[in-house]
């Protein structure tokens, strides 16, 4: 059983953090609220996410799992007014989920979850931690997305870089201590990634977030923020190229 | 003999209505004012018109015929800023349209009208009809249009709903009695619409338009609505698709 | 060597103009400013700037030719917000241009010049001038482009017209004297240009400007403005096309 009522706005914030990564996923749903787990598709990044109850206006639900295509709540979405507020209803019967905003109705089938087991969330130890806003992300990004397909991120105990470097122009944001809202680092640790990932993570962050960084040499890199009005969390995991020189 | 000015807001209502059927129409004018009537090239649907002469500043004309090329005036609309008028004149010599924006004229030739007969209005009996604010209609096509081609529409004593049916997916918008304008039904009404046509339609109609419906089952709807600040009406008529189960 | 800052709206400006023309350019700088000559690929077109350095929020320079790809500075550009200070510095030993906004620093190498030699310019004598806002030039190719791919430009001592004739259209855009700036023709003079080289070149200009246009009788237009706070001045020369009738 799984009846809410959740604000357009919060919901969307959910949905454009996991369809970042996958176009169906699994919500695993229980009293207290829900949480998900999903890879992509070429096993490159990784989601984790939690929402508790205090994150929608209504929420009654026992334990169950509900697998949905993304697409269809974002069509959803995108009949709601700012302030709208959407109603969510299994209907166990035809399994189906029942969304309504003001007076229209959707009914969509559910997504059959008996391939879609949690994925196995790797325990990584990365001995460096940044803590910046998600806009100065975004300015890196888009300087870096002229001049190459990579981009290294570099921690150092003096601050925070994005780098990338093309075949003949290089872009660098440097973001010194004082910029940056914490700095948790003994000595330099430096990967590259995958720009088209590390762009679409960061761009699905709510503006205005702040985002933990935590990296290792040529590791993962791990981005923690808060979503749904601090009512939610999503842990991001993206695995580093090994540069080949 | 034709010579007119009219706000450029009021000419694009015009045209916008005229253009979402055919590409080129006949303009039917004298003294009083102009009429229309068209039917698209794949004989599903049909505007009927008429404008009287105070929808414009400036009026003055002979009975006479018009063949217009839709596209070129919306050309010059797109010249025209909010509050502009434009001044529209028959050159008979030379078979052309001139018109004026600022200082600009745009001269037309006029599109050969010996093929262009009136359609036949067919002589309708449909006993149900809804009014409604055309932002409601707006609302139910863009929740359709996720899901399939095509719409229902359905009157009952209760209100009035349009309905659409994908594979796995359905939609309504439920319009009980009290969100409606006005409810004349005695029976229930229901036909099925290709969306393409009612969407383009229903878009067209300036927006916080009452629109009033009729409907029958498995007959024609006809939706009306006025233009040109109440000195024009305007008279869809769509043919219903009919269900094969 | 060169070191400069330049607000980057200014730099935008600067650099709209030319790339309408080129995708690289040879910047000739000396401690006064720079200047700059081009003609496009075709031949059909040539620019000519000046920049003094009061243009500049900062300059310093000795006499230096840099080859600049103009879209690198674009994609620079689009990292500023309107206010930023862009920052650059010429690095010859690497021979590349350092650019700096903000926290971000793009490194771009440079474009070989030995093959960029300033074209001559042509000696003109063209009998009429007319000024006139960029604006009403803006709204006479707007109304052209509709109907045809060449506009004719005629002074007379009575005003200034722009007009374009397709196989069934036609538009003109009337300006009489007292809606120019300012008309010096003692006879008519008329030519004809390809639209769409007229066309960059008018909508390169900044909005608001006053643009003096020199022509003749089948012969080169001249565009003349100013950019940079009136700090900069550029000259446009477009070849006419010859009408065959």
């Amino acid at each position: 059983m799984f009846h809410a009522k959740i604000k357009s706005e919060t919901l969307k914030g959910i949905v454009d953090v996991v369809s970042t990564l996958v176009d169906e996923a699994k919500f695993n749903i229980n009293a207290d609220g829900f949480d998900l787990k999903a890879v992509d598709p070429a096993h490159v990044a990784m989601i984790e996410m939690k929402v508790e109850n205090g994150a929608f206006e209504e929420f009654s639900a026992d334990e169950t799992e509900l697998g949905v295509d993304l697409d269809k709540i974002k069509e959803v979405l995108r009949l709601a007014r700012s302030g709208d507020i959407i109603e969510m209803e299994q209907d166990e019967e035809k399994n189906r989920l029942i969304l309504n905003v003001g007076n229209i109705t959707r009914r969509m089938n559910l997504v059959d979850i008996s391939g879609m087991s949690d994925p196995r969330v790797p325990n990584l130890s990365l001995p460096a931690m940044v803590a910046v806003t998600s806009d100065e992300l975004q300015k890196g990004i888009r300087a870096a997305e002229s001049v190459s397909d990579h981009i290294a991120l570099t921690a150092t105990p003096e601050g925070f870089e994005m780098y990338s470097e093309g075949d003949t122009d290089s872009v660098t944001l440097r973001l010194p201590k004082d910029l940056l809202i914490s700095l948790d680092c003994e000595e330099r640790a430096r990967s590259l990634f995958p720009l088209d990932y590390f762009s679409n993570m960061v761009r699905s962050i709510p503006a205005g977030s702040v985002v933990s960084i935590s990296l290792g040499n040529d590791y993962p890199v791990k981005l923690e923020f808060e979503i749904a009005d601090k009512k939610g969390s999503v842990r991001y995991l993206l695995a580093p190229r090994i540069e080949s020189d």
